[in-house]
């Protein structure tokens, strides 16, 4: 059986560092990642487009990063009903609150599940959990996940502790 | 076959008539919604429960709603997998970015899909584009939907077109 | 001659009250408002059209008011070369911020001619400047509008001078 | 035939690096552009006579570039009906904030066509989107500006497709 | 002797009412109040004026209102060396945020003495303690404000000690 | 035995109605409220000996509650080591966000105990989980207390599922 | 007698370094400071777990510090009537202002305690103000280092006093 | 004759730096500074001394800087009726904000007179202006300095229309 696949749109090839941690997650809950560099404003055509044949393609989940008037989740959104995940990147000016507020304000109709400014981790997550109500095996995945972030935070207790009796 | 369900949690039964077209829409997408008041702060512990059990009592999405200090849907997402949308509500001060901040800005791990301040319609219908991967019945009702939208969109712009030359 | 034409498109019906002085404004300039509601997200396709047969349609400028996340005047902007100005409108919530921030934060390559928070009448009257450069009969009337606009305050100067030497 | 003539005003000789692609945007698209410093506070009566003659010295558009409190943009558009684009200039503080309320929330009457802060790019290609109305020579170039921003888009899109296969 | 005089120039007669008290003010510390209502974008000229003949005519301070992008203290400024205090009006939109940072962010060399959003009062106060240095009759009419207003809440904290017996 | 006293000092009687819930609350939990109305600005020798003496009149923590450039807080704690809490009250401008800057931000050395805005009820449930650790007869209050919000909220969930099932 | 007890619970082992001096002031004030990291989002049932047992095991404060969507002081004040002390750590993006929101704006019935961002030094300073009113013998601690910063602050006043007669 | 005298307080010897263009120029006008180090909080005795005793030392105009909860400028005017100018010092979270609104939100009865954040120069200029409706050897100087302004940008609008040329 073929992987699930999801699509990582990002509005400009700058932000493709950014978005690794995004890719590399999809990988390790075993979905395939299709990565698209995609300007809702200089591409409008091929915006539409992706969206529209999505569905068709095989594409269960759509990620789009963009930053300041950050208008490409919202315009995917508009001709998909496939999920939308929006990553709103910061900029160089205004800490990334044009980037979030052009992407989470949403009006009524066209959702965009929007995560933290630069939180390329959490939308490959979110992505992985979306797609384990179809697919039983990432469930299990995702659970572990979960307990190794566990294991990690405990391992560092550890670690703290010891280095703040130090002091 | 019963229908999917949704668990749409409120941090305060003063959220509860924001959340209404929430309800409604997922009613309308054949969707039966599980509607609690839980709060973060003051049942923690029913919310961990309510969490930890979601997954075996069917739940596939949650949708919490909570403004001011919002730590409700980032909670659940600790003590689950399922996907968690959250509704930033707006209070009495700050005028909701207090809440979308609370929601929104989720730290590694831990993703949770933000709507738009008071945006109860888009968690409904996000919720549904995410059920509609699994539960194909509902992918004609989306895009039913979104027909639907732009021909009341379309209806209007007569309506506006014709008042405007009035003026 | 016929008149030039002006597009003022709205996200939703309900800005038609706030956008009734562009309207007027334009009007009273001689150039013929051409109004649609057209919403970048429940109607993409016709604002894509739109857009995209302005200049055919002899459509010299596009006013494009929207609110939250509000994505109109970039999406129309991506599909011409037509000025394109932009009115944030202020919403229910974050008082407009998110409005301006997502009309004027446009990246490099596709420019919105933003103006205030609701800021219709300046809308009609930019429209206007912009439309005088290529027709003559225009800037006589700016210049009377600018003279009446001083007229006014010094009207205004007379009477609260009066009115504060009540206090 | 001469070629049409923007006007750029720079508050501060500091702005001029960010203020180059602007510069070099006007002249791709064939426009003269007439480069200024003047200081809407330090050197007033210099910014109110160069508003005031504009028109006569055969400036078609005027692109007015501040920081902080930016009084610019507005004061010369006080003293002429020629369009006045406004560039908010990112300071040492307030992450642009400041600047950008500064220039776009003009009141009724006096209209600043505002870009992105430090958008300098943008306000050479609004310029010249304004004057390709009277000027038809200048619309071909701004339908290929936009099909080559196009095609560098799509170009990264398969350098980025091949570096993500990498990852 | 005549009494020292204060101008107060509001942007728009809406503010009036908020100026009220400042002009109140001015009177309890016998200075006399010259009121106009002068607009730096729509009478720039009058506002030029007014600034470079305020030193001949008398005027010791001046007090300029307004709102939005609130230009009018920064250029009033700009034509004087008569000490300027700027109080910012909240508008309708963004809560009286583009009006402060209008008028205090002003750059190096112009400085605008800037009080609270809509801060009418302690205008009127600023203006009385800095013409208090060269008019001394105007001292202990500043120290007897200050110990009525001690009284004052000394008063009032009795009344709400006993209110708060009877919770 | 004396109960423990607590004062609360708002900067302006028209705090008080705002302040009413932090009364009842420190009531609830059998603690003294002393309250007063003194203002830094306007009195600031009364704030000064108020909390200088504090700790000698039986003062064992202090609530401060001001809005706008809220310095009440900051100017008690610097004269005492008694515990200083400090309420942000929401004034006509800025929606809170200067009182929160203005108590919160607090430097080294002198640190406030911040609540949310018009946190009122927080105050006083803060002050007594402060004294409940030298006054073990508060500790089952505050326990009875959280089962009773937790009680409430149980309550509230039963009646809102009814509701919603209605829907 | 052994030393009271104060938890130091951070989010993430990044925040570490801006811990240090916060567990450096409690031993200052001889209070035993017990570091951890525990996460609320990734190791939530050892958030609840410590806060449940906090109490019985001698913890009187418990300072958390976290950033982002910073829920942690929220959710361990949910478990325990232990006064909570929350410290927003400022992120990588909204400069803090994210996790100021999401720990100060709590709601009615669990308060956090709130200390500036990243004010580590003044949480260990009220952490020592609170156990004051127990243990008599940090009054005096407390009395020297309000001294000693007051010393502190006049010797800096001679040097600068004499650096700036050099200017 | 001695000259006029002005303190310039700051609250941490940390803004010395920032400082020093507003001792110079005070220096620049004749104006003698009296620069010290006291903080409204650390050494809040030391504050209410300088500003009780103020008037009666010669001090005309006291400028007050400080960061975060800036409470310093405030706390100064509540002693005094001498005219205090408010610098808002930028510190490391919040941009300057935190400082800006803790300085100008300033309650009725007790203003003062705010720059820019930062904005040392202003502060100094400001304190000359207003000394100079007594001191009349202040005013030519002010006009020079006006003068030398303007020269200053005019020589640079020189300079970068060359450079401008070269592009």
């Amino acid at each position: 059986m073929s992987k699930p696949k999801v699509a990582i749109i990002m509005g400009s090839d700058s932000d493709f560092n950014t978005l690794k941690p995004c890719i590399k997650m999809l990988k390790k809950f075993e979905i395939e990642p299709d990565v698209n560099v995609i300007s809702a404003h200089r591409t409008p055509e091929n915006a539409e487009k992706f969206a529209k044949s999505a569905e068709e393609n095989g594409i269960e989940v759509i990620i789009a990063a963009a930053g300041k008037a950050a208008h490409l989740a919202g315009v995917l959104a508009a001709f998909t009903t496939v999920p939308v995940i929006g990553i709103p990147i910061k900029s160089s000016t205004m800490d990334g609150l044009d980037s979030l507020l052009s992407v989470v304000q949403m009006p009524k109709g066209i959702p965009v599940a929007t995560v933290a400014i630069d939180g390329a981790d959490n939308a490959g997550i979110l992505a992985a959990q979306i797609l384990s109500l179809k697919y039983d095996y990432i469930k299990p995945m995702l659970k572990e996940f979960k307990q190794d972030m566990r294991s990690e935070v405990e391992a560092k207790n550890e670690k703290i502790k010891q280095e703040a009796a130090q002091l």
